[in-house]
């Protein structure tokens, strides 16, 4: 049995997409970000980052979207989510997953939590100003480059998936067009039609 | 055959030494930051994120340290640089690799990359000047808690060992003192010398 914790509107959406994808039998555990939780030392204990998402194992803890991901596919094999026989093919998805983590995730994060990064509230100001060219340059190379179509990866359904799909939401809330980004638009309407994507929706309070 | 892209003082030496300890069969490729290479189309048709490192494959492009990383480990399994029968202990690894990509480096990058994030000046020194907190930081982490010793993961080395080196050598330009860490720079000195690392840091001019 594994244990999930997430935070609503954060990008632990794809881990937990991907759970319910792979037919994992887990329970969601809910982290009050509202009343700062995650850094508090009970949460500590578990993820002692202070972040989402974190997903408890029998063994120990996984934490970054990109490991629990390519975890939950390597647990999973029934479930087809990772092209776990073929090296090439694992590295060029794993290739999206560190891109999104590390540049697109880190890109949208600097509208929120500027404070990670400069104490000065200008400095802040000036952050959350670039947001939408970072943001948009990002998938402006995601749309013209990276995706490959129907699916992030080609023809298979993959967990890059249901971590395009948490990133492209942010979107409009970043103040980026997304009808600038057809493909990605058209893979986030088919995303959010999935049953798996429709129970973690409501099952987080989305839907 | 492969090709590594790398540019010298930056992440790319991590997979660099990879490549040199599973004993990889690739040609190293200098692009040169001095002349914006890495913005030129010839290096873009490469990696189209303009940035290093980039290994060439016959089959397309791996980009994103810990993707090439587990892929070089995936690759040359007789190197035992990963534990690549045990999803847990892999996803652990997984783990430590998403860290130092996604939260140490971006932190870091914050001292001489602030353009990526901001456009005025006053925002890159703000940047600047938290650096050695949100830096220091990370390092407490890794120091107290997810270093494991002898090696990072424990007992077996690992392409984490090369990464954290690699960060780990930044302490210092990042006002950071080392001697707060003291089983980081343990590392950091038995690292330099690894046969491995000796040579790669000879190849890119560094020793």
């Amino acid at each position: 049995m594994l244990t999930f914790y997430y935070a609503t509107n954060t990008c632990a959406l794809a881990s937990h997409i991907a759970l319910e994808e792979a037919g994992a039998d887990y329970e969601a555990r809910w982290v009050d970000f509202g009343s700062a939780e995650q850094t508090k030392p009970e949460y500590l204990k578990i993820n002692p980052k202070g972040r989402v998402p974190a997903l408890m194992t029998e063994r120990g803890v996984v934490t970054e979207n990109p490991a629990i991901l390519a975890y939950i596919a390597q647990t999973h094999p029934v479930a087809r989510l990772a092209p776990l026989d073929d090296p090439f093919a694992f590295a060029e998805l794993q290739s999206f997953l560190g891109y999104l983590c590390a540049t697109v995730h880190v890109a949208h994060a600097h509208g929120r939590r500027g404070y990670r990064w400069a104490d000065d509230p200008a400095a802040h100001e000036a952050m959350k100003k670039k947001v939408p060219q970072s943001v948009g340059a990002c998938f402006d190379l995601i749309e013209g480059t990276m995706f490959k179509g129907p699916w992030v990866m080609g023809e298979a359904y993959t967990v890059a998936d249901p971590y395009l799909f948490t990133v492209a939401r942010w979107l409009e809330g970043d103040s980026v067009d997304p009808a600038a980004f057809p493909r990605v638009l058209d893979h986030r309407d088919r995303m959010a039609e999935r049953p798996a994507v429709r129970r973690v929706l409501k099952a987080e309070g989305l839907a």
